[in-house]
């Protein structure tokens, strides 16, 4: 199996399936072409997300802000699956989780490649191609391609880490960022989903630099009237500042990389 | 085959792709992702109107603004298609035409979930992996399942009736709402398509709360300039208020669950 | 293969994916279905960049501003490829360049068409199925087929050609028009890029009716500060102007169809 995903929107992808039904009979699956543009960590925090739900692929992400310059195209194994795309970072949050999942160690490669056909669209003059290349040899035996290189010189990614301020053991309050927002307009942060442990049902006061929202900590959406605001724990373990059947993002005025506090309230 | 169906956007459905791949090598195919936000009334119209065109096949579908609560999940067995997805009643406009179509008659069930990994997002945690095993099992042998229970027990949706005044026979007004407005802006109602027989090309006013408009009832878009307004029989066997290569819902000033009156003008 | 096109956003194209796996177990892939609403021009344009990337394959191809008039259905065979769709003209220029990359000439046929359920989606009443009855046909046996009548009387379309102001050889100028905005916003024209060829580097001028652009002539799109307008030679080989992480089309006033002027620029 391969999957796609990028941040190409429409109707570039369709040309990278054709590349690669050109040369692999393998099913093609597309993640997202509509990750947010040009973002590796956005995109990287959506990939690490949705890619360990699958089962063994390779992987071809072109999010690529870079293109045509001289940065890398990198092959990164992690177990059974493999990913490919530009080396910058987008890869490896999804690698390492992906790795995790299956207990390995992350492999990086790097490709040589031809001139390709163009400077601009490398998802289907690079990527494409060697995605459908590296599907044919088999992820355990990357080795074996003239054209990958071992190596352990690549451009880092991490997602950024909260700080939790914690008062006598309970946590009073903790601080970090919006990782992405979600198409309902939930603001997904980067507070740990186990802040929220037994401590459901308590009122909560978040604070951005522009405004502060009080709001409940809920189990789920329909905890709350429809329109009223609230935080939960998203389904990638995360808080997330939301409005029933509404915006969280406009709510709570928060937009990715902005920064956000959750504080337990006094009452 | 499995098809899905949510208003997930991007890219939440390429998790409950993945959680169906790793289960089932059946082709699974994306109806669309982009139903009206928590909307399970025009949700069920397109997947009554889309669903009948598939093979026998197991549709998840998940339009679900009570998800977390203790509304329960449902499987409807529909002939040679089964449907699954939160009881809300968006399965069963669409299980109903496709029941129809095999001549059999709807059986549903529901399904004991064992508790989810999220309580925000169970088209990956219960819906998707449920689907995936009712395709394995068969949907000629849902009773074999432990987890499936028979039941009458369950929440009804159907789609409003609309008024007709028959003056003498003739049809001279027919009262509705709009039922979906589509990607073109047509204003799709449920004023049914046979009160155009043998009344094409007779002039209509168009009657909404705000304002009326004046359409001919017309065979195709291009009867009329480009621009111009028409009534139409849609695709979907309903009336509907469209622009000739320009948006209906603008022009005539409605949105999904307006009420409109076709009235048949005296000249 | 199959492969799907259209302006139909979503969900119509789900009922014409229904329609065809009812009848064949072919792969069936999506190219994209937003297509810019009937813009046959512009479809064209993006559908010969696009198909040419897929192995010998059936195409149904609908953006049909005419659906429901009686403009004739057609099929085009180009090679090992085929092509369904209304005659328009929007299926000869990516038949032209599938017939081109394989050495075949065009072949037309007409589709005998039976009354359709509706006059208004011909992707699900007339195109979907002939497409499908196409691909289990095989394209190397249309002859066979009672339904198709081969024909040399169809709707041309042809993409503009620029015109071009050489001095002493040099290429001064050059004068065309906006093929396509794609959905970064880089305006793709319709300028060859060869008109670059050893001049990467250099300052131009580019004109519109509303405004003139200063912007270097580069290889890549990081050539520039983000936020910076620059002309490149686009994956389509044809000179686009484009703003390195922003849009082309807003900072240089371009639309579909607008003309542009580029222009070496004194210095």
């Amino acid at each position: 199996m391969l999957t796609l995903a990028s941040d190409f929107g429409t109707p570039y992808p369709a040309a990278m399936r054709g590349v690669i039904t050109r040369r692999t009979d393998a099913t093609v699956t597309d993640v997202a072409h509509d990750l947010p543009r040009q973002a590796p960590r956005t995109a990287a925090f959506w990939l690490r997300f949705v890619l360990p739900e699958f089962p063994p692929a390779v992987h071809c992400v072109v999010v690529d802000p870079g293109v045509g310059t001289d940065r890398a195209a990198l092959v990164v194994r992690a177990g059974d699956h493999a990913l490919v795309g530009p080396d910058n970072g987008v890869l490896l949050p999804p690698a390492r989780a992906l790795a995790t999942a299956s207990d390995a160690s992350l492999e990086l490669f790097t490709v040589t490649v031809d001139d390709p056909a163009s400077a601009t669209f490398h998802g289907r003059d690079v990527f494409a191609p060697t995605a459908a290349a590296v599907h044919e040899t088999g992820v355990d035996r990357l080795e074996t391609r003239d054209d990958l290189t071992p190596t352990d010189d690549y451009e880092e990614l991490t997602l950024p880490e909260p700080s939790v301020d914690r008062a006598d053991g309970a946590v009073a309050a903790a601080t970090g960022e919006v990782l992405a927002v979600d198409d309902f307009g939930n603001a997904i942060t980067n507070l740990p989903g186990d802040l929220a442990d037994g401590r459901v049902g308590e009122p909560l006061r978040v604070e951005t630099p522009e405004e502060t929202t009080a709001a409940p900590l809920t189990r789920t959406f329909a905890s709350v009237a429809p329109g009223d605001p609230l935080v939960t724990v998203g389904s990638h373990g995360y808080l997330e500042c939301d409005v029933n059947q509404g915006r969280g993002d406009e709510r709570f005025g928060l937009g990715v990389g902005d920064e956000v506090t959750v504080r337990w309230s006094e009452g």
